[in-house]
């Protein structure tokens, strides 16, 4: 029974890259982390140490600022298809890439000053494997807190089950949130790599932060996994391009202190933030005749 | 030669506190992280393990909490000035008391919903001896990053100068200022602890938050050092209630990568973000005539 | 077109744990980090907010602490293997669980003293359909360093490709290991879910340690892509147990200082150790007749 | 009432620096993250942006790079004399330098072959006036745990207080010790740096090590003050080079599981660990004889 060599990736992770636009006196920036994920034709390196397929991670790095200074960066799933399908297409030896990015909000405070907003961050994932290509675009760390209109009740109860059922508690949660983009995108000889930027990957990406918000607020919750599928169905709801969207949220408990014995009552007013442990309610939501997800994930 | 004790303290740290005030349909939150720090007369714990003297940092956490119950809770610093001089006066032993403060801003989404801004988190430090009461705030992860209007050349040169003067660069920071609020306050025999109050903590500290921001924009600077005092000087010109401001500005670099290898100019359009090494640039600004500083820091 | 639920879970998170085994004055400790995720019926939930079927985070977390006390901690492994057949046994919505476990290591001062090691994280995550079990154990941040006998030279060059090629560099790494034990269990009726106790997880941990350790060291490398796999062999030939070993290997960078502008010569002497970017390596290892994998991971 | 530059300074912090001793087969490393730290006539590029006294961070981190080449690293206290020493010496500007350092330990696997032992930090601060140097060294991240020999009762009681008293609880701290060595060194004018190196700072540092992990261990507790002050006398006790020592220690609590709602007793067995808040207790054990502490701290 031989031992042999499985599934194998590698790449360059955390590229810290900022870009000045400065076509005119008021600067824009982006504010990118990006990694790069190749697989391929890679046997040779793990086998012998034959690095003649190996592209290095240190050209990958190089690859992305340089691609930033030629093509400028606008939006971020533009940016990572143009990046995948160039190591792709240039690399005989590769056959995938996943191209990773991050991108950090900042405010404008003038016409080159900014303030890092803090908001939460924007992220892309784009995969290629020579002939399709798959989008998915997120959030992560969209902290969300109800003060009311949050129940818990009716739930199973075993030998070890001790909690309390509760119609008014505390529901908080950091959003992460992934949506992956209907139907890959089939390789057009002549393509720029940008002809999905037409629709706008920013309206779009604003538009269901906006429905995510509007879903927690205004969603009468009974459990953390009705807010996630609410949130994710008001997404898919409004947002055609969309096939499916993946939620993971962090339950961050908020628990009541209890003052009795300060002979005081506690009427929901204060409340202590725990760290951990924590539930964690991951879900996806997605349409029946959705396209198959191919390499998206 | 004996082996004595010095200075010692000791407390609770970072309590984490949701305060809800439900006064009518529109809910308002303070999330807080509080942290208690008590000095005097604790020799015999540490000598022999006579705890008569020790109120416990569980008591200390539970008196934190049940203050928000009974007091509420509306600017930091009058929160921390309150629980600074209960544990004084309450216990014998104790003759000094520090409050340290964290409070995490958020968005109003609707009448019981919220968003984490993610901003730069505001704090308090309060002290207290027994007779006066010293009052920090401050500001803490505020990161701004101005693309143009900075310039740092005509420094000392030694065997190990090897840095480029420029007329150009990206001037970043996460700015942690703490600002000392002129004079001790004398404890009047009969005061409830808010005759602070009036004034506003919340309106003096957004003023110093946009004096920092628009002497980080407008400043021409030469150095961060400049910036900084450029910085402490504007916040004290505009603000008379402010005795002293103390500035951290790490110089987070991003460095213009050299595209010459790949055959292109890079002018001033793609930058690398450092994370370590840094500069750390540390300074206070005060007026000549300030009240001392007494137990403040 | 509908919109659905698709793939779902949920569990508690991160609940921290130390078990204390009192049966003579020597003491023994274990101190875990124990993650559940449950799946099965759950639509309703998510739905309509039927908590019928959820068993809650809560008492989920609360089992943990109670088969502690019941059954005590000998193995992560076993342990996890208990809870995750406790979850889907005895939850008729419940149809498959992953329990996973990080231990920290601490080292003995005395009967009942202890020094955290602060040695690598042991870990296992055991999954359980209601049928079959599978285990996979592992070992995270274990930094390894070699200063010799690594080389890098002969790879792909493009017009991104800067990187000089090496006969001699620092070759450092963060060693994330799993490895899959070979053949899923079927459950007998009667079992007690300890029936792979016998041969021992700890001495199996502990010889894959070794064996990496070995590889590590006495491999004359050429890529970290040839250390990996070298390193995922040297486990399987020594380890009949194992069927499968999935390797992360961040390269993490140590660059030689330029310090010809101070006329000195740096003869592979003075490193500067770079956090971000990093490059990424990841590999499996198996043998060609290994059992299917199944839900193991 | 003029503004004025009160206190200020500046330097390069985290400076990540891998120093390997090739002298023989047998290699040796020292992973050390180096900060420093300057002050002195810098006003001009505060005031006016006249930057003709800064010595540039960068030269700063040029610097210990050199110096680790020229002199080679072996106990951090020299290195730390040799960089303060350079700054204040060689720039008219400066008056004062600090220069901390924390080195991270790594376990030898062969002659060039090492695994980072996870093992508590080694620091060290130096402090240079130009005329005298001050050197406290340090362990930070020493994570110590009783599992007996811990009682805690007879505290002060107010109304906030329900903490039950106990004769048996879990101990648990993670030690920050920096101790001051006896007594500032005068700079002799044709002196090396070097002269402190007799005695050896690692043994001293081994040795109290040792002290503390013995004084925690053996102590029977009545408080984390208790031990604070055991820890610390035993130190000055031992090691008669030493005038001062600062203990921080974190209580980190370790709460029993009640587990009587699930008909269980746990008798010492099952505890949950807290992250947050935690108890912080913080004491100087000291000679009353010491020469005053300087400019040490």
């Amino acid at each position: 029974m031989a031992i042999v060599l499985g599934h194998n990736q590698y790449g360059k992770a955390e590229i810290r890259l900022l870009h000045v636009s400065r076509d005119d006196a008021t600067h824009t920036i982006r504010d990118l982390n990006v990694s790069v994920t190749l697989s391929g034709g890679l046997a040779a390196t793990h086998l012998t140490g034959d690095n003649t397929a190996v592209l290095t991670t240190d050209a990958q790095k190089n690859t992305v600022f340089a691609y930033a200074k030629e093509y400028g960066v606008d939006q971020i799933e533009d940016f990572a298809l143009l990046l995948a399908r160039h190591f792709v297409e240039s690399q005989a030896a590769i056959s995938f890439a996943r191209v990773t990015i991050e991108q950090y909000p900042w405010d404008r405070l003038g016409g080159h000053s900014f303030c890092r907003s803090g908001r939460e961050v924007r992220t892309a994932m784009v995969s290629y494997d020579g002939r399709d290509s798959w989008v998915v675009s997120g959030l992560r760390d969209l902290i969300l807190l109800n003060t009311a209109g949050s129940e818990f009740w009716g739930f199973a109860r075993d030998r070890y089950t001790t909690l309390a059922e509760t119609t008014d508690r505390i529901l908080a949660t950091a959003v992460n949130a992934r949506w992956r983009h209907a139907g890959a995108l089939t390789r057009e000889p002549a393509s720029t790599g940008l002809e999905w930027s037409g629709p706008g990957w920013a309206d779009s990406c604003c538009a269901v932060r906006e429905l995510l918000l509007a879903a927690f607020a205004d969603t009468h919750s009974y459990s953390l996994q009705q807010t996630l599928f609410a949130m994710g169905r008001r997404v898919l709801d409004g947002r055609p391009e969309i096939a499916e969207i993946r939620l993971s949220l962090p339950n961050k408990h908020h628990f009541e202190v209890d003052m009795s014995p300060f002979g005081l009552e506690n009427a929901g007013e204060v409340f202590y933030a725990a760290d951990r442990p924590y539930g964690l309610i991951e879900g996806t939501v997605t349409r029946d005749e959705a396209p198959p997800p191919g390499k998206a994930w």
